[in-house]
């Protein structure tokens, strides 16, 4: 099988390489491709140092799954010239998510949907996946009727240029300099931005939108209500999120707690008491979605509360990926 | 006027000291008050340099005022003592908060309750003051009926020791070390820990009961549904909060704005196109509520959400504490 990576290069390509290696998906020919700036590099692949290719039309001829992570803009460029050569993408960009045509997948909650693709799956937002792998289990037992997300989304989601950005910002105020934010509009180090995408005329931003309009995409409820406010914080790797689910019937945290113990792609972490719950440092580099403090909320009826974290770059973005890639192609 | 401060030397205890000087708080005497481990220090107020004594009863003789910030042990040892020989004690534990005899006061809110004292006056939590400043003038207008906050909180509201642990932490992630913490079960440095103060056998901790609780009184909402995750995040000084706010009546984020652009204690910064939103770093050292991000919920009705940021040692603690006392000595 042929596979190409576009985008290759970057924090999230890395990972998709690392990934379908670790996991032995079954990628004969591995054809990493990125802009012209990268082009040339060479990247680790199975013990060989594979060649980064400057993407192109021909590029694509004979590829059988093409996994992008390369922004909307190369996504809405060559999704379409790929799957026109026969690939199936798989889009981790913005560009085709709330496309009707385009299936939106969570392996664990819509696997299903993948089989209705039309040359392009787009992977969903990583604020979104990981409170999905939580919140679908129980929605199929009590009926998710309202969802409160507040997100606590760390700088790899923007890059490695916000990695490096974070790393520089902590040094100057522990040095006691001026950083100059670049990536951010300002400093992150030490600090809290409410403000992940632009904003729209109603000041929501565009991935406060995404968790609307995704989760209702994937769970198939096009009328779930979900209130979001997504931050952007100082920690490197790995996303928080402070959830309140309300069901259309009772669902007790000790049922919660069964079902989650058993819903594929969650790893509870919930004995508070001794310390245990979801910790972004202990989630980085690992696969699971963590799920813990779950208690009744104290606010609303027939709600849960709950702290889900897990790897932004991996279940967020590459395992997700090749996830979706193994449904389709099995080894 | 004798004012006392008990727990001088503490973080919390010098802003006390700073924001007394800094608003001409008509405290003739100044008496430092600690324990018998940080008695002889001396502390800067206006111009001298005061011992500090070590808290005892007769230390409370002929005090007109004390400021207690020493936690909720001496806060129950000397309280009642330094009311008895006269004193109005204003309390920033949470020792005496839920006592229905203790009036629990944010100036702004229901100033008015501070002259029910019988001697002990409660500062509320840090994360509750901020929250309540702005939602009051907007609850007056339109009767707030639901809040859901989630909490990020820097780590300065634990202590002087907490302030050095994240740099400590933050150096040893920056320099490739492990770093060990002493004061967080978990390391703070790059990390999301949804634990502030001891979990009850619910799962909910002491921080998001104090959310529910003091709002109800403050308000006088003996029913208000309350939501609530609080989180320590890797900030040192200034919290920030994502709240839902659902109403009796509609009220547009519009109208919101003009009540807020005139609300004692409140600073609007809503322009998020252009950058403007309520920081940490911004609001650090600084006394007002910031409110920005105003917009309508998208997940439920006649719902406002917020983002909210208040320096925790201002106007979350010393600020505050200080305010009430200048609701009964004015200057």
């Amino acid at each position: 099988m042929k596979v190409a990576v576009l985008g290759a290069t970057g924090l999230v390509g890395r990972q998709m390489l690392a990934v379908l290696e670790r996991r032995g998906f079954p990628a004969d020919q591995l054809v990493p491709l990125a802009s012209s700036r990268s082009a040339g590099r060479r990247l680790p692949f199975r013990g060989q140092e594979i060649p980064v290719r400057e993407v192109c039309e021909e590029a694509f001829e004979g590829v059988d799954l093409a996994l992008f992570s390369a922004g909307s803009g190369p996504s809405r460029r060559w999704a379409p010239e790929a799957a026109r050569r026969g690939a199936v993408v798989v889009d981790n960009s913005s560009a085709w998510r709330m496309d009707p045509e385009v299936p939106l997948v969570v392996p664990e909650v819509n696997g299903e949907d993948a089989r209705k693709h039309r040359g392009i799956i787009a992977n969903p937002n990583c604020a979104t996946i990981q409170a999905l792998v939580a919140l679908a289990p129980l929605h199929r037992e009590a009926g998710l009727e309202y969802l409160s997300a507040a997100t606590y989304q760390s700088v790899s989601g923007t890059g490695s240029v916000a990695v490096a950005e974070l790393e520089e910002g902590a040094r100057a105020v522990l040095e006691g300099r001026e950083g100059t934010p670049s990536v951010y509009p300002h400093p992150i180090a030490f600090n809290l931005l409410p403000h992940i995408g632009a904003f729209d005329d109603q000041g929501v931003s565009e991935e406060e939108w995404k968790m609307v309009r995704e989760s209702r995409k994937i769970l198939h409820l096009p009328d779930l209500a979900v209130s979001s406010t997504t931050v952007r914080v100082p920690v490197f790797r790995g996303h928080g999120e402070a959830l309140v689910a309300q069901f259309r019937e009772d669902l007790s945290p000790e049922r919660a707690r069964e079902i989650l113990a058993d819903a594929p792609g969650v790893q509870l972490a919930d004995d508070p008491a001794r310390g245990v719950y979801p910790l972004p440092r202990e989630a980085e580099g690992t696969d699971p979605v963590y799920v813990g403090r779950i208690r009744r909320d104290t606010g609303l009826p027939r709600a849960l509360a709950l702290w889900v974290v897990s790897d932004n770059l991996l279940k967020g973005a590459a395992l997700n990926a090749v996830q979706i890639a193994e449904t389709l192609f099995p080894a």
